[in-house]
């Protein structure tokens, strides 16, 4: 078996809401987080380069030794997560499995709700439909999504308590008064819950999923308790941008300081730790092979 | 000599904001513009990614018959543009070249400033520090660069004219009073050039550079007679995103319509034409080499 530390993975610094939740229900566990913070956002990107992506830094939680990956992003667990399943994970004697936050957040939301619910998320998650597909598996519930691309830059910008974040909300909910509840399906939105509840009728129940997916996955170790073995607590941070940018956010976002945060870089495809993180400034001019190959120049130049 | 057509490329749709321009100095000459959409924005990435992308899309307007590419986007111009130009254009007698918008950008601020210049663009063409340094070369001024990421997202909304757009600009220009001129240098801003003119004072010029772009070009045309023959103002546009979503922003941005929007695919690192176009919804399951070599996954499993 593996070290038993769990994997979370997310396209930036955003997952590290749903960390939050995943360490008050279990924190006896060790995390590792890995943050593609140098290739976020995803939401507005193709599915092809999600899944490269995520494969990418799956594998690199694999070989930090973590035997359970938890996909914080929703953008990720809507678009690619069944084909990281079935890559990594494809039956239930395999060594490695990978969780991701669509369902338990679909459950939560049609638990919650009386028939009528709103989804927010980026652009990526609400064209994939999968939230909708997922509460269709549950009930005949009334499902609006919408596409939110305002709010994580909001939330990155640490605007969350602006008139600025109040009239993005109210004009991403316009219309949406009658549903009785509003999943937030992007992990930088919990930052945005106390505004949510000030622009939003009382009615609305707005909806963390975080400890949704907390909850699910203490019930999934306690029905695979080979996975993972109790540790400190600990939490060490991975991510591809720039470290100092990513404590600054992560830490709000984990409502917490970050003790560890290291800087892995994009090498031959793969991520793998850098000694020097080197931010470039000015015109970048990388040595190259000469361009008489274009057909293969998209591999042949690294 | 190769087909006589002006490439423009940029990350999204921005840029046609820079054709705009350039069609209004030069009616008679013929474009391909190419919109990386479905890799847009470019402007939290790491500059290696840039390189790489811009490979890519550079590559395919030669393709298309372009001797002479304009890099319409400031974020790769500011980062890329130096290493495009020693790759495919190293000499004065080059069949193709590749010319940029920072320093016709930098020589209008200089032009137009008595001293103190401020800089907003994205957090990548900000962190390059190649405005500071263009400018430098021109003349003693004081620049102050801020990024601004809410800006061009707020523009792909279409909020420009909304209280949102109006906070969002003050915050950027705080402290910024003193300026004279104000460089929007990323290619959504000019779209929002009439809400930063109600917010700033008077006595500071707001400064598109896309007329400077295309003053530019001109007087390159005027040295360099070969590259470019007049035709007849058309205007063909890829883009690798959906192409609806291009045609609905590009129209906004170009203040005109778009005949003809083609969609090109990114196949073995290189961006090709795709007969028809897919949109991905629900979980996507790409058929895959198995993982057990994973060192090369990256290349691969393509």
């Amino acid at each position: 078996m593996l070290r038993a530390v769990i994997g979370v993975y997310d396209s930036g610094f955003g997952g590290l809401t749903v960390l939050r939740a995943l360490r008050a229900r279990l924190p006896d566990h060790d995390f590792v987080y890995l943050g593609d913070s140098g290739r976020a956002p995803y939401g507005g990107r193709d599915a092809d380069t999600i899944l490269d992506f995520s494969e990418q830094c799956v594998e690199r939680l694999f070989e930090e030794g973590c035997a359970l990956v938890i996909v914080a992003c929703h953008t990720v667990s809507c678009v690619a997560l069944r084909h990281l399943q079935q890559r990594y994970a494809p039956s239930k004697q395999s060594a490695r499995r990978i969780l991701g936050v669509t369902i338990p957040a679909a459950e939560e939301a049609v638990g919650s709700s009386a028939g009528h619910i709103a989804v927010l998320g980026t652009a990526r998650t609400i064209a994939s439909g999968t939230f909708d597909a997922e509460i269709a598996k549950l009930g005949p519930h009334r499902v609006t999504s919408r596409a939110a691309p305002l709010l994580a830059p909001i939330v990155e910008e640490g605007w969350e308590d602006t008139e600025i974040a109040r009239l993005a909300i109210a004009k991403y909910v316009e219309g949406l008064e009658d549903a009785d509840t509003l999943l937030l399906a992007c992990t930088h939105y919990p930052l945005l819950e106390r505004t949510f509840r000030e622009v939003l009728p009382s009615s609305v129940r707005v909806l963390d999923p975080g400890p949704a997916v907390a909850r699910a996955l203490e019930k999934w170790l306690a029905r695979h308790p080979g996975f993972v073995t109790a540790g400190s607590g600990s939490i060490r941070a991975l991510c591809t941008g720039e470290p100092a940018t990513f404590r600054k956010h992560g830490e709000r976002m984990l409502g917490a300081p970050l003790s560890t945060v290291q800087h892995v870089a994009l090498i031959d495809g793969r991520l793998a730790h850098r000694d020097r993180v080197e931010i470039a400034t000015g015109q970048v001019v990388r040595p190259s092979t000469p361009p008489e190959a274009p057909s293969v120049a998209g591999h042949a130049r690294r």
